[in-house]
C-alpha cells in the first residue's frame, strides 16, 4: 500500500526514498559477466551503455560529447552554455575551475552567462559534433525552445533535448506565448527528449506530448540546492517507480508506444546505476560522475546549470576535484579504487549478472530493499 | 491517517514531522515567476510578502522595524527589549555582538536584560515607529500585558502582539490575577497576534479570543534549547498543519471569521518558507535569518529573547556572522549564493511558479512529500 | 497499536523509542510556575525532588550522599565501591580523576576495585551518612547481597537498593546458592529498591518481590558500552512506559500496592527528566549530570560501576570535564548555561507550568510526540 | 506483518534491518555465566564456540588457522590467497601492512593477486594445517571450484568451503559449464559449506544442494563497497531471519535435515555476535575483528578478498591498526577495553546468561527490539 501520512489534521504527504534509501537483491540465479548485455535504443539510435551525458559546460565541450557518442552512450551538448556564447570559452572554463569558494565561484558563472547566445555559435557547435560522427544531440531550455529551435533545427541535429530544472506540459504565462510542447513536437520529424518531472502526471503529460524520452528528477546531485532554495526535493527511486507507471498506462493507453525514462538526479556510482534502472528506468543521466574525467573541459569543477542563475542560483559549485582516469576508463574501467565511481558500466554489468538477468528490460523488474 | 505509535504498553505518541522533513513537489503545470503574488493581509493592512519579523534585539531595532514595513513586511519591535531599557542601546548591542562564547553571552544577556522597562522610553519607541511610516506592530509578553497595555495603546500602534514561547488561552494562577485574553482583546478595538502554540486545541482556543492571527511554534531555531531544558520540542509541520485544522474548524463555528497563521520556528531558508505555506501557514516569523543584515542592531549575532531568563535560559546566543547584503537583498535578492539564504521572497515566488500557482491561498493546498 | 515488525519471515521485532525520541506537549492550559509542586514520596520518606542519585563512586561520596538528601533528593552510596574497599579513597579518586583515555582508566579502575571490601568499612560509612542527618540508601549488587545485608542492616540503613545491571526476580544457578529476592525482602522492615530491569515482564516479577521501587533501565549513558559488548540497548521511553503498564496491573492484581518507578539510563539534561517522568517514571536516578558538581568526588570524571569489571567492562570512563557548579545549582539553578544542564528540576519545574500540570502523578499523563 | 512499502506507483520494496538496528532483551530469568554453553558442533567437528574465521590473508595463515582451530574455532585458508600464490608471502603481506591509502593499496593488492595460483603450494598449506592438528578447513571460489576441488581433496581437508561474494544454486553460462553444487556435493563424503546468500529463496535453493552449512551474508565490513560499487547491501539482521526460515523449512522438506547458517558480515562486536545468533545463526564468520590480534598476518591491516578484483575491485583496504592482544584476548578475554571487541565470545557467554538462556539453540530464540 503506497506510505502515506498524515503529517497533521487533515494534511498529507506521501513517503518518497531516495536511490540511497534502496538496494537491490539478488535472487536466486546468477549469470555470467560475458551474458550479460546493457544495450539500449532510443527511436533509431542504438547505444552500447544507458549512459546520457548531463548538459553540463563542467563536462560537455563539443570534443567530450563526441567521445561519449564514440564510447557508447550519448553525449549532450547545452546550446544555451558556454559553447554558444564564446568564441573561444577556454579561458572562463579555466578561470572557473580555479575557483575554490562556492559564493566566489557563483558570482563568477553569474558574470561569465551574462554574454549572449550567439546564433553562429550555436551552429557552429552542431557542425563540430557532426563533424565528430556520433548521435548528435542538443539542449535547449523550454524558455528558449521557440527561439532557438529553428537555428539548432536547420544546423541539423539527431535528438533534441528540452530540459529545465521543472518542465510541466502546461506552461500558463499572461505575458508571453508559452511554449505548447504537444504541437512543437508534432511538427517535427526527430526524437526529442523532455524533462525534469518529478511525478506520475506530469510525467504522462510529457508523454503525451509526444516525447521520445522524458527526464526524471532535477538532476540532483551532492551541490543541489533545490531543497534549501525552493524546497523542492525529489526522492529519485519514488520518482522512477511513479514515471515507470505512467510509461506503463501511457503503453497502454496507445496501444504500444514506449516512452524512455532518463533517470537525471542521485547517480554518483555504478552502484547507483543499477539502482536506478532497478527503479525502472531505461537510463541513466550522468552529469557530476563524469566531472572527473582527464577530458572534461573544466578541469575536474562542477557546476548544474541553474548554479549560474543572475537572481536565483539553484545548486551549488563544487571546485576541481583530480582526475580519476579517462572517461573510458570512468565507463569501462579498469577501476584501480573501490568505491564505484571507476568503471561505472562495468559495474553495473557486474551487478545484473550478479543478480541473474540478461538485459536492462528484465532487470527493471529486479527485487528491492530499503 | 493520524500517525501514532504506541511507545509501551498504554502509552502512545503522535509522529511529528519538521519542516526539513518534508518537501514540495511539483504539479503538472507550471507558471510565469511574474503571474505570482506573494500578497497577505491582516485585518486592514495589505502587505507585499507573507513575513513578519520576529521580535528579537537582535534584529528589530525601530529603524529596522520600519526598514521590513517599508520593503512590504511588518516589523515587530519587542517592548520589552533593550530599546525600553536602555536610552541607547548601541553600547550593549556592540558588546554583546563581540561575545563569542555560548555561556559568556548568556550571562551577559541576563545583566543586560535585568535593567528596568522605562515606559517613557516604550512611547518613544513607538513614536520613533509611527514616524517611520510603516504599519506599527510592538510585542509584549503574556505576563506583562496587563501592565504595559497602557502605555502602549495611548502611544498608539497598529497591531498588537502578545507573544510569549508558550501561550494558552487559559492560564491558571493562585497569586496574581491572569490575563484574560478573550475580555482583553474583545476591549480593543485594534488587531492582535497572540501566540506560541504548538498544536489543534491550543490553536482554536486561541482563535477563540478573537486573536486576529495566531503564532504557531515557539520561534525555534538552530540555537534553541527548548528541547533540552524543558523537554518540549515542536515539530513544525505537524504544528501548522494541525492549526489550519483549527482555523478551519473555527471558520465554520463562526461562519466565517478567518485567523491568520504565522508559523514561527524552522524557517532559514526560501524553501523553508515554501514548505511553512506549503502546511497552511499564511505568513511566516523570520528571526535568525534576518540576523545577518547588514542593517541587523546586533552586528550578526542573534539570540531569542527566552535566551536572557534570569535563572532558567533557553535559547542558546549565537556568535556574530558576516553579513550577506542588505535587508533589501535578503528579502528579494539579487542571490549571489546559492543556499536558501538570500532572496527569500524572490525564491518563494519561484517555488510557487515551479507548481503552477497564483497566490498564497492556493499555495497552502501543495502536494507534499516526506 | 504497538509498533512490531517482522524483520525476516516468522522473526519479529518491537521497535523501541528512546528519551531522545519522545518530547512533552504543552495542551491548552498554562500554570503559574510556583504553583507546581514536584515532591516525591517513597514509602515513609518525602522528597521534595524526584531525584535518586545514581550509586557511582565517581558522584557519590558519604559526603555528597548527605547533601543531596538535604537538597531534597536521595542520595544513595555503594557499599561496594571504593569508600569501602580503602580508608581514604581520595588518592584513588584523584588518580581516576587524571586519567585522559578510555584504555588506560579502564585498567586503572580494574586494579582499584580490585582491592576486597571491608566489613569495617561499611559500617563506618554508614555511621557517616547516619550522621549526616539525610535520610541512608545504600547499594549492594544482586551477588552480594546474602553476604553483605547482615553488615549493612545491622548498621541501620533507611533505605536498601539491590542494583545490578539487568536483574531479574528469578536468578538461576547450578552453583551458589541464588538470592531469593521475594523471601529477602518478606524478611525486611524496610523499604527496598530493586533493579534495573528493561520490560514489562521482569518490572512486575519484580514488583511482586514486594519492593518499594523498581529501577527502569541499566543507566546507560553517554559512556555505556553495553550494546556493543552485550548486544543489550534499552530505548528508555518503551521502558519505562511499559513498567508503567505493570505498575498499573500490579497495583490492580494486589488491589493498591503503588510500586514506585526510578529510571536510571539517558537522563542528561532537565528536558530528560520531563521526558521520563512524562513516559510514567515517579524519579530520575542521576549519575553523570551530578558528576560535573563541584563537590563531585571524583573532580568531573565520570564511570559506571559495570566499566571496573575484571574480564569484561561495560561502560567507557568520561574523563574529567570542568565543574559547572555547586550541586544546589545542578538542581535549582540559577543556569548560565541554556543547554538544560543546570537548574535541572527547576527546568522540570517550568515544563509541569507550560503544560498546566500540577504535581508529577498528573504530569505522568502528559501528552507526547515524536 | 512482513514490512514492505510502495516506493513508487507498482514498485514494493521489503524493508532490511540491520544488526546494527537490532538488540537483544533480556528475558524475565537470569542465569550465571558458568552455567551458560556457547558450544558449536558442524557435522562431526564439535567446537567451544560458534566462530568461523573468515578466509581473508589478513588474518588467515596456516599459522592463525590452526590457531583458531586450537581456541575451540573454525579457521579457514582461502586457497585462492597468497599463500597458495607465493612460497613465501612475509614480503607481500608486509608491504601490504604498511600501505596507508585505500587507492594506493588498492592498485598493490591487484598486482599482488595477478600472481598464478601454484597447485604444489595448495598441497602443501594443508598440510601445514593438518599438521598443526586442528581441523582442516579451505576456501574456494565457486568459478574455480571444479578445477582446484581435486587438488584439495587429494591433500585432505575436513571441511570444504566454497564462498563467493553471492554465489546461487543456478549459475547460468553460456560459455564454461557451469559448477552444478548438487551433483558436486554429491559426489563427496566431507561437509561442504556454502554462500553466500542473502534472501530465503537463495538460502533454501542452496540447503537444497546438499550443503552441511550455509553462508548467509556477503562479508559485509566497515569496508565493504558493494554498495556503491553494485548497489548490493545485505541487511545482515533481515538475512539471518529469512534463512532462519529457510533452514526451518527446509527442515520439513528433509524430515530433519538440519543445515547450519553462518553469519557473515557486520559483526564487529561481542554484542554483534550475540545479535547474529538471536537473529538465527548458528555461528558467525569473524573477519576484521581478527585482524588486529597480535597473530595477524598483514600486521592489522585488513582486506576482503573482492578488494583485490583486477577491474572492479569491491571493499576498501583498511589501514594498519595497533593490535588489541593475542588472539585467545580477543576471543576470550580478558578486556581492558568496553567497546566489545575484546573477549569476544566471554561477551556472548554474559549476553547470553542476562537473557537466562543455557545454550545457542535457545539463545536464537531471544527476544529483539529495534
Amino acid at each position: 500500500m503506497r506510505d502515506a501520512v498524515e503529517i497533521g489534521l487533515g494534511k498529507t504527504a506521501l513517503r518518497g526514498y531516495h536511490l540511497r534509501d534502496v538496494a537491490i537483491v539478488p535472487s536466486r540465479r546468477t549469470r555470467d559477466v560475458d551474458d550479460v548485455s546493457t544495450s539500449w535504443q532510443l527511436d533509431a539510435y542504438p547505444f552500447a551503455i544507458p549512459c546520457v551525458a548531463h548538459p553540463s559546460d563542467a563536462t560537455m565541450s563539443p570534443a567530450t560529447a563526441v567521445s561519449v557518442g564514440r564510447l557508447g552512450g550519448l553525449g549532450v551538448l547545452n546550446v544555451e552554455g558556454l559553447w554558444t556564447r564564446y568564441e573561444n570559452p577556454a579561458k572562463v572554463l579555466q578561470e572557473l575551475s580555479q575557483q575554490d569558494t562556492v559564493a566566489g565561484a557563483t558570482q563568477r558563472l553569474q558574470e561569465a552567462y551574462a554574454e549572449p547566445i550567439l546564433p553562429e555559435l550555436i551552429v557552429e557547435r552542431i557542425r563540430e559534433l557532426r563533424e565528430g560522427g556520433a548521435t548528435v544531440a542538443v539542449r535547449v531550455s523550454p524558455q528558449h525552445t521557440l527561439a532557438l529551435a529553428p537555428v539548432v533545427l536547420d544546423a541539423g541535429v539527431d535528438v533534441l533535448v528540452i530540459q529545465g530544472s521543472i518542465v510541466s506540459a502546461e506552461h500558463v504565462s499572461t505575458s508571453d506565448e508559452p511554449l505548447n510542447l504537444k504541437e512543437f513536437i508534432a511538427d517535427l520529424d526527430l526524437p526529442v527528449v523532455v524533462g525534469g518531472c518529478t511525478n506520475y502526471q506530469t510525467a504522462l503529460h510529457l508523454m503525451r506530448t509526444g516525447a521520445a524520452g522524458v527526464i526524471v528528477g532535477i538532476g540532483a546531485d551532492a551541490s543541489a540546492t533545490s531543497d534549501p532554495v525552493l524546497g523542492i526535493r525529489v526522492p529519485m527511486a519514488t520518482a522512477i517507480a511513479d514515471a515507470a507507471a505512467a510509461r506503463r498506462d501511457y503503453l497502454d493507453e496507445t496501444g504500444g508506444r514506449y516512452v524512455h525514462l532518463i533517470a537525471d538526479g542521485d547517480v554518483r556510482t555504478s552502484g547507483d546505476i543499477a539502482r536506478a534502472l532497478g527503479c525502472g528506468a531505461d537510463a541513466v543521466m550522468l552529469g557530476e560522475p563524469l566531472s572527473r574525467a582527464q577530458e572534461a573541459p573544466a578541469g575536474g569543477a562542477w557546476w548544474h546549470s541553474a548554479a549560474s542563475h543572475p537572481k536565483l542560483p539553484r545548486g551549488a559549485f563544487r571546485s576541481a576535484q583530480p582526475s580519476l582516469g579517462t572517461l573510458e576508463q570512468l565507463l569501462y574501467g579498469p577501476a584501480d579504487q573501490p568505491d564505484g565511481a571507476l568503471n561505472l558500466f562495468g559495474g553495473l554489468r557486474r551487478a545484473m549478472a550478479k543478480c541473474g538477468y540478461r538485459d536492462l528490460k528484465e532487470f527493471q523488474r529486479v527485487e528491492l530493499i530499503l
